[in-house]
């Protein structure tokens, strides 16, 4: 922490409070009279603190924030008996899925140290998120279901840009880290609640243009890839902002560069490789090789972290397949910046994405309305997890495919064709 | 914070470390299997880091930390909307309740700033103190009848001790605060858990002979004091260790000199003076005087603070009458140091005192099994608050009244007589 506090100091406070404005203003456009609940890394403190005076001047009822800690959770791993592992703070999740019933809006903040585990015994890893994904599971489908404003945005944790930039001193570390943020979520700009504005607008022209073409399937082919990804029935696209069931429209991803929608979770065939390593949890999973029949992953390889990726693949029966499909230009600004930043909200907008696991219900034409039986029949996919990992790159191609089997260019070497 | 981790370096790490193990061994005694929830202001990190090391050592399955910070209470009354102020985490304490009820243990780190809501508007602070006192009444019922195993100790918070050593460097006054918190903890000496065995005995023996006597009422003597507190029927003295309803035997107080049991809410007569200053949630409220008539203050008046006590004596009925009469010599070693704490954990156990409010259905005869009619025929008082405050001091003489009004010297000038 000592290192944290001195490291904070190299970055600028004029855009991180510009940060707290956008989470607010864009990301929750939180309204008068709305609870906030903030989840955050403990080194994200300074962030926190400005975000909950911008959430009250926006007329917040009441903020709280529940702060994770990198060293008690490594406690747990040195020191916990064994049954530790299958525990999980349930009542706190089923608290919170009552408060964002309730209309209470909901902020993380992400900046964990992606490495955090990497040294601990993956089967208790493994079991550590299952325990954790069922107890949460109350609070995670009321904002998978966008029952209320929710949003993400980071903060340039010393632990995380130590693991970015290696060879960097800590505060030249963080200080690249904090930039690179800052220039993703659009805060170093002079106006950056406009600028989100004209974004939004370019990514809803894009998802505009999926909707009308009302495609079958996507084909994805490049090095390693031959992937065709059937689209649900009844898909919609989305990208950049989003109107919640409580009727706020939220940006719930800060940064986001993505459109997106839900592929159909028997109809997925072929091989597939990543393009870009997926730090999940706290550990990193590099090279993923996978192969498709019938939606499902028959085979599964990867060149690191292939233990924790087949726990992950066994988390259920929806882990194997697949809930999300998202296109983003090679040419996106986090994909230009040529950082890796071990962290899927940014490294899953520098590139064309697939999630395993649980799909959105509102990247559904009415989805809304529809049943969790209706979803599944049109091919929504239903799991405890959703994981987001990157198959795109400049040597990438995908093609609409029609329902006839025409085929239009999408994407040509990673940009919109 | 910076300031904060600068002056931690003062702590002595090997004291705050055994701190850590007596909250665990003898303050919790945490069973393997038992998960915690601990809250703690967020300068106590270092503190909530070495405890949950503990806890996972002894066995427990999940501990949850919830900090608090004084930055972002305050920037709510700088900048919240007015109806903020009735607003409160519900849905939190039901579900902390709901753990309590279920074998989790709770550890309350104390050390918040005495003076933090000392500037700001005592009608907003006692509307956000109502609010939270509702909200967390079904996790203050769990804790108040012994559900389960519960402690509370303090950290060293610089915040806190600036207030206590004004005129000392912050380093200085941290130093000194830690000491005498490792002092009054019993932790400065080389087997802290033997020492608190030893002192368990001599508060066992007090509360003993107090039992055997079965007293009526204590008449209380002293410079603007002339109080008889009718003790409720059935009243049982209790001090040191408690035994939760879940069979688990803990030291709920670290630092704890008191014997203490149940006054009769109404039948308490005459006027006292509170001998030391009483920090409610962020204010002061000094030289307190208040006058009883059949169990019910119908005067009060204080020095400072006035507002903010009359306010709390109207947050419901109960909040006239007590709750709790406690006995603690004046030699008692927190007496003895001569520092005023401004924190009740403190000051209440180098001092008599009463509470106002809520009654421990423990201090009762089969108090577990008792309903609460049964409690209230008896003399049990009810309140949303439980607040302690100073009438002891070297000047103060105490007898046992018995049921036929004969006198039995208990304290003259403040010592066991
Ligand atoms: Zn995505
Ligand atoms: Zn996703
Ligand atoms: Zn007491
Ligand atoms: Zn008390």
């Amino acid at each position: 922490m000592t290192h944290s506090l001195d490291t904070a100091a190299v970055i600028d406070p004029v855009k991180l409070e510009k940060l707290a404005e956008v989470a607010i203003k864009v990301g929750l456009q939180l309204q008068r009279g709305q609870d906030l609940v903030i989840t955050a890394p403990i080194a994200a403190m300074p962030l926190v603190r400005l975000i909950t005076k911008h959430a009250y001047i926006a007329g917040a009822g009441l903020v709280s924030t529940f702060y994770s800690d990198e060293e008690t959770t490594l406690a747990r791993y040195a020191y916990a008996p064994d049954e530790s592992f299958d525990r999980a703070s349930d009542w706190l999740y089923e608290g919170m899925a009552k408060a964002y019933g309730n209309n209470t809006a909901r902020l993380a903040i992400s900046g964990d140290n992606p490495m955090m585990l990497a040294a601990q015994d993956p089967a208790k890893v493994a079991r550590a998120n299952k325990a954790m994904s069922i107890a949460y599971k109350p609070a995670l489908e009321k904002i998978s279901n966008f029952d209320t404003n929710w949003n993400i945005v980071s903060y340039p944790n010393p632990a995380w840009a130590r693991q970015m930039f290696p060879d960097d001193a800590e505060s030249d570390a963080v200080e690249k880290l904090a930039n690179a943020i800052f220039a993703a979520s659009r805060v170093d700009v002079a106006d950056p609640v406009a600028a989100w504005a004209e974004h939004n607008a370019t990514l809803a022209r894009r998802s505009g243009w999926l909707n009308g073409e009302r495609f079958a399937a996507l084909q994805f082919t490049g090095p390693g890839t031959d992937l065709t990804v059937g689209l649900a029935d009844g898909h919609e696209w989305h990208g950049g902002a989003s109107t919640a069931k409580n009727g706020i429209t939220c940006n719930p991803n800060i940064p986001t560069e993505e459109v997106f929608t839900t592929p159909h979770a028997l109809r997925v065939e072929g091989h597939v490789s990543s393009t870009k390593p997926l730090s999940h949890q706290g550990t990193l999973i590099d090279n993923i090789q996978v192969r498709f029949e019938a939606g499902r992953i028959v085979e599964a390889k990867a060149s690191k972290g292939e233990a924790v990726l087949n726990k992950v693949l066994d988390t259920d029966e929806g882990a194997r397949r697949l809930g999300e499909v998202a296109l983003v230009p090679h040419s996106s600004p986090i994909s230009a910046s040529g950082i890796l930043f071990y962290n899927t909200l940014f490294d899953e907008n520098a590139s064309c994405h697939i999630a395993l696991g649980q799909c959105y219900s509102k990247c559904f034409l009415d989805g809304a309305s529809l049943t969790q039986d209706q979803i599944k029949a049109q091919g929504g996919n239903a799991s405890l997890i959703h994981i987001d990992w990157m198959i795109g790159s400049d040597k990438v191609d995908i093609d609409g495919v029609r329902a006839d089997g025409a085929k239009v260019p999408v994407m040509r070497k990673g940009e919109w064709a």
